[in-house]
């Protein structure tokens, strides 16, 4: 189960820490490996993607995590915590444009020089559950 | 960029091509390895959760693929055909309930043996976006 980078995220988030949080509407630019721009044909048809990176700053991880949302740990496996046993990250972006092999999106949050690992188009008939629960997160957002 | 599986798909579908699709409904369940299992904790507060899995079935990729649902085809990151540069399944799933470190959930587009790779609380906040358009599917899905 080894990966490849199929490219790259430029962003003005230079550091661990910096990322904005998803719903902040950072934007980033991604850059496609040449060789596989061929794959992004039609990308540019839908509103959103979503995408998969390598969380290459992340080192370790508790199963029983603290977070910025709460006073009491919670589990891993609950909680969107980069440090992870495969520290695979996950955002749905909003595609702002596409130049070639270079995609403009909105809410990546992923620092400068993050590798991406995969790009899926975003269905909302299939990936959109307006009607899921916020679970121990449920009027914790201050944000 | 090494994976290693926190966990196991128990499903009815055991080859290729019998996963149900995703808005199938289709019910199955996700051993978490013992090591991991505190990890767990709170993730039956959420009633939707992200999973990613490894498609072990998957042999190779072309960049531009045929699909059930046009007679034209499509870039490979505007489809979510299983055959990728990373081999990395994802689906939101319906958390139907948790035995200790065996989840039940619906609508997993998995075989039977699949190793998972994380499992992520759906925020819906910043999860869902019905808004989203459906690009070259729109109108497509027959179902």
């Amino acid at each position: 189960m080894n990966l490849k980078p199929i490219g790259v995220v430029y962003s003005e988030y230079k550091k661990r820490g910096d990322a904005p949080r998803q719903w902040e509407g950072g934007i980033s630019e991604i850059e496609v490996f040449k060789e596989y721009e061929k794959g992004l044909k039609d990308v540019e048809t839908f509103s959103h993607l979503h995408v998969l990176y390598w969380l290459h700053e992340s080192e370790g991880y508790s199963l029983s995590v603290n977070t910025p949302w709460d006073t009491k740990p919670h589990g891993l496996f609950a909680a969107r915590s980069p440090h992870r046993p495969n520290p695979i990250g996950y955002s749905v972006v909003k595609l702002l444009g596409r130049e070639g092999n270079k995609l403009r999106v909105e809410g990546l949050d992923a620092i400068d020089g993050t590798k991406v690992l995969d790009i899926k188009p975003y269905v909302p008939r299939i990936d959109s559950k307006p009607e899921a629960g916020s679970g121990w997160l449920e009027g914790k957002f201050r944000c």
